[in-house]
């Protein structure tokens, strides 16, 4: 520890030094450098000749940048959206002399020119220690000042610009992010503590209440939770996954989550059930990792644990409650007879699932229902409506099961009417579903799925949706 | 152990599910996969949909290429390069509707049209395990590739695709590599035996002849060595810096590395000597290391020895002897009087250093020449001709020392006359004499250096000399 | 994992083997054996020729041991105690001998015979995986057994034997638990969440009452924590202390354990401050460790923060409320006067505490009379009555500082009404001062101490009271 | 490694404080302490009343041990051994005191009388940081001292304190060297180069010649070498294995250490072959680690590669050359018929080994000879004459096979006339083979080497011979 607040005072004479230099003395920052002075530093960073050079700049913009106040960010960022833009007359210029010559020299000019300024400033940024945690923050920001601008309809060139300053940190991530530099680790009890108070934070599905509630999640023998990091965020968790070892295919969550249980041992196990999911940071969206993530906790498992054979998520269905209340309303219902949407009344009712003859009435038509959602319901690309089963569907999976009344939670009912599904992952059928899912929208499904579909209903048709 | 040949298991079943699924069975791996099959496979690779799917192919294409011999390795490279370039009609539509329209989105479109298809191959290709050190072997076999192209006097437009290729592979490593994914190790005697024996392997200064050799310089208290590590590249060094701890600028190399020496307690020393810095991987080439190294081992070697005020390295000067030569055949040479000449005629004479009245009068010339080399000898770009002196000048780093007779080896004397010379790192004057030298050309060096110089040279002239 | 499955599979194996050769099928164990039939492998155990052969066997008894019920084990410790004690017929022999010849290897003989068997046996349990936890366990149980028969008024006999088991377990477990095999570690909010769970069980001065009051007093930059471990108890600490760092002597608790706090940064600190030792084995009773952990502490923080000048405790005093109400009902009190008396009466009424003008009379009574209950109340073999003192003192430390209402919680108000006080580790007096307590009783006090003595008390007497 | 050097600081200064106190001066120590004053010191260190106190001291005394020439050092041990006897005036009153009441605590009274004062001396020097090593170390000068006194025929008492005073180590170093404080350890080519470098230096069996060497015994995937470490010696190994993986039980141990070799794949293994084992401390001699080593390892190699079928030893006879020389010259051999006497004349020739003719001759006679040796031939103790025999049959192994010719090296023609053998170990026959071979003195033997044994031989007779 010595070492760090050691380390501590050194980076700050560093970048007393980086201060001098530029001619910024100390008061200056203590009274916060505005957006504008930033923009100059920048400027300062990308004109530097050798890369090297501008350690210390990187790290006092990003310093600095960290203590502005929001609004002020918002400026700097909307700044750096338009003003870093790639520039025009070069872009003429190259496409002049490519023109004249079109060479693969003549190109890569072109190429080079059309890349916007800031994609440099990004890769220079990241040269200061902890600079790429910094910048998957600062993307963070970015984010709330697209919506900002969405919001207060802003000038289209002004939103286009910082899309695209989107779109270059996008890129980047995805360069430095690459499954090749990703690091899979087990979350159990033995984790330190700092790394499973993220993990508590960053839960999405299933929340975690508590250390009580994350200790039965992760503590006993038939339950595992894994992780991917990245070396350059060290104590930061990208994405996590959770997984509950069973004797067979769980249909319900409530079980699962279970305060009192009795574990199965480990040996014992014959499936293992992903039943929670969850993205770490908001700044890396649009990197894949969830995929990457899956397929490796199967064949890791697969290898600790010889008796696992099944391999399936138990998933919610968030988009199945409004497609089916669009249904319901609708003139011509894709997936509805005329009596499923008479014994759908029911779900109308106050604590319907909790009425046995009522539940079973909904059941017999709601699954039909929910065969029609998963296999029918296409979106305007030919994807399925539900968000999550394109993710696992796109991953090679199959749909395996629908589950009625799988989660009775208030936020099972509301969003997906208590239905859950699971998806299999088989690992000698992943690659075939994915690429006829990829080229032919072709949904696998397991037979049993398929049955439940009904024979008597109108063709289908793509709705035009918004993706999720 | 178990679970390493396990896992070799299990890649080789994913592997071979790959293969079934591309349609290629077992006996034709064996039989060696011609340099055209693997370019289909690459087309296949580029063509997907998701990154995900890719994995199980991007492995067995690096496993095939590995598995080539030499020529159908520079074949399939040939292919890459002239057939994974940029699509030109799809570059001429999108500067067609960027000229109609010159919109962020319409130029974002001509980015990506002009980029080479290359680059994006090289992307997927990183997602295979350990997929980034296949990559940089596949570098190196293109070095060869570009040298033999140039041998041969090839198509010049193949060259140019090759050197193309070859700028792909040096952008993304240089993203990749990035200072903030670097990892700094001490390097010690109680190092792993397979890093150590890199070490020795990769040694490009002053050769480790063995075991016990490479013992002297790691493990006495008074001398440090550390390495850059890159965490996708587990047990690779990318780069090492060799150090001693003295009590004063070292002038010569022999005392350093000699068998028997007393070692100074660590505490007592108050200069460290950086007398060896090698890069490791060739396939890196043109990816910066060596100025973040220096500098962080500077910073680190300050911490842990506060006693340490003075940091210089003890260098050689690669191209002095030729420069030298030139000099003294020159009708009219830069850095020479007619005395010097005349006294330099001593060096054609056989162990001329080994005999002290000699040495003498060849001192009095070659320090005021050596002094000319640094501050008046330019290349074309307006930099010194010294490589080693631009790489630590570049770093802004301070000519410190002329040290006549430094290095007598064998090597020393035919490469540099006997001289090596001190440069010396100061952290607070670093950033200055970068940045005069990045922008000035003006070599940074002490007044015991520039007091060498003679005052009745002719006005200093570039000289148009190809870099080293 | 798998590994750790597997493992447990062999020892499985091992076991069975282990029970087959002594003839014991596997549905005995399930009927659980008695205390009898595991006596009988205890004798088994110690009469092997090679102790390589018992590991398997000792790992038997361990295993069978767990699995007893409570009374069960008691009866097994009680057997084990009096049928494992010395041959006395042996005894007898080898003193004639010695009589007869009086040599070293005679003494040696007799050495051997007089040693408890139990003590060999202990040893021989060693073996085992995981055996010296067990014995730790084990030792647990015959603390129960030991207060159970002192209870019951069993046969002095019987009572002695345990006892004397008990100095066979201690005696060996000093010699392996001894200063050269402990391991310090920090613990911090870095470290694994089953040793945090175990140092919020263990904490035994101020209770940690969940997760969140956990990280109040690792995690802050002015926090620190240690314990020690030993290699072969791999999780368990064996005891552990909190140190806050501070600006100056704290003289209360509550700021150190208050809920919003703004931390000190680390380097401004000038003071540590040693608020809560706990020991964690039970089963370790009477080995040393606090006193090594608050020396080493002292040394590795002085390192880590140059800043740190002062090492002081804050400790409870447990036995002043006891003392304090003897005196006060006591004929010829030692450390009050009647005027002390008098105004101590205060303390009888409820939430005197919280009353300026009461708190100041009894604190011009109290302090005087903390003073003269260390300085002057000893106990029978002439040390301070208080258990905290007598432990610190004799590490070395003084006492430095009485501060009246340190803690007003209610525990602090029962035990010491209030008081606390500050014990100085001053590594350059610490020799000395342990020299004199330990061979003279003198007791370290600081000047300001020693001047709230009262000059006109009777002369000192040593009371006698049992050890706390 | 700044607090590294710190820390010596530290240290010193302790141990200047803890001279301070003793009244020794720096001067002082650098004129080296005489073997005199530091008796002095030791009879301190025990009359302490806390353990804690001594910590400095122990290291003092340690420091000074180690700082004295090889004379002074046996002056030093030589006093410890007949000074820090018991006590025998308190021997005898505990003595007295037991008779008049045999009471259970007299008895242990006795028992701490009986103790070697220099038992507590050794307890007490062991408080020293890094304290446990130098002890191993200062027994390595006893055994020296031992030998002297044995070879200038010193006083018997003397000799008799000398071999007591080890005892005193010895039962010490079991006791915190015991099976469950040891650590095992793969060796390999990732070890760090300061423990391989120590694996060259303690190889005792077949010698390493330098780091290709070893390098062929550790890296290839077909060669495994395993190491007990203790957590109180930290880089130093106690105990090591070198393990071949092979087709098949290998006869010979040349094409084990050929330098050109095509390693066999590790799953293809179906015998592990030791055929190496080396003790590492000779101050930890008497202290048992192989028979643990060799079962852990054969444990952990099958579960790491399950095709292992077979763990068997290739083994020298260390005593056999000189047994067969005796038989022989000997008027009624116990294992040679006058056909076998007359048939091993040969071997008295040169090179006969390498004759095809002669060795087949002398084969024929020597096999049965060696069966011979290993199964009739016993010591006063009833146990085989072969030392490395009875080691493993003391762990419960069976004698598999005998090699002729197994080793042609020029010490292996020597010491057993090119014989080896292989014991097996089947750890389901262990227990059962240690018992009857403890208690029976039945050497467990394949029935093909109990064939080679001649019908017409004498009968058996014990062989007065000093255990090797």
């Amino acid at each position: 520890m010595a070492a760090i607040s050691f380390f501590g005072d050194l980076l700050q004479t560093i970048s007393e030094r980086g201060r001098d230099l530029i001619g910024l003395g100390r008061g200056d920052l203590g009274a916060r450098a505005s957006a504008q002075e930033l923009l100059k530093l920048c400027e300062d960073l990308i004109s530097r000749r050798g890369e090297a050079s501008g350690v210390a700049l990187a790290r006092l913009i990003l310093d600095r940048y960290a203590s502005l106040a929001r609004p002020e960010r918002a400026d700097f960022l909307r700044m750096v959206a338009t003003e870093f833009a790639a520039d025009h007359e070069a872009v003429d210029e190259a496409i002049a002399a490519y023109r004249a010559a079109p060479s693969r020299a003549a190109l890569g000019v072109l190429h080079d020119a059309a890349e916007p300024r800031s994609q440099e400033l990004i890769r220079r940024l990241n040269l200061a220690r902890d600079g790429t945690l910094a910048l998957v923050r600062m993307r963070e920001d970015l984010f709330g000042l697209r919506r900002a601008l969405r919001d207060e309809e802003a000038d289209p060139d002004v939103i286009d610009a910082a899309d695209s300053l989107d779109s270059d940190f996008e890129h980047l991530f995805a360069s430095w992010f690459n499954r090749g530099f990703l690091v899979l680790r087990p979350i159990d009890w033995t984790t330190p503590a700092h790394i499973l108070e993220k993990i508590i934070r960053y839960e999405a599905v299933h929340a975690i209440a508590d250390w009580d509630d994350l200790r039965r999640r992760i503590a006993p023998q038939d339950r595992r939770c894994f992780a991917f990091f990245h070396p350059a965020l060290v104590d930061e968790p990208l994405i996590f996954v959770e997984v509950a070892l069973t004797a067979g295919i769980a249909p319900a969550i409530a079980p699962i989550l279970a305060h009192e249980r009795e574990p199965l041992p480990a040996r014992e196990a014959t499936t293992a059930i992903f039943y929670s999911i969850s993205n770490c940071q908001k700044g890396l969206a649009g990197v894949t990792f969830g995929n990457f993530l899956i397929k490796q906790v199967v064949e890791d498992l697969a290898r600790e644990i010889p008796s696992l054979k099944t391999f399936v998520t138990l998933s919610p269905v968030p988009g199945f409650a409004a497609w089916l209340d669009r249904e319901r309303r609708a003139d011509a219902p894709q997936g509805l007879t005329r009596e499923d949407v008479e014994a759908l009344r029911l779900i109308d009712e106050p604590d319907w699932h909790a009425d046995k003859a009522k539940a079973e009435i909904v059941r017999k038509a709601m699954i039909p229902a929910a065969a029609a959602y998963f296999l029918r319901a296409k979106n305007e690309r030919g994807k399925p409506l539900d968000p999550v089963a394109r993710f696992h569907l796109g991953n090679g999976a199959r749909l395996e099961r629908l589950n009625f009344l799988g989660d009775v939670s208030r936020k099972g009912l509301a969003q997906s009417r208590g239905l859950m599904v699971n998806y299999l992952y088989d690992l000698s059928a992943i690659e075939k579903n994915h690429e006829t899912f990829a080229n032919l929208g072709t949904v696998a499904a397991s037979s049993a799925v398929s049955r439940e579909l009904r024979n008597n209903l109108p063709p289908a048709r793509a709705v035009a949706l918004a993706d999720a």
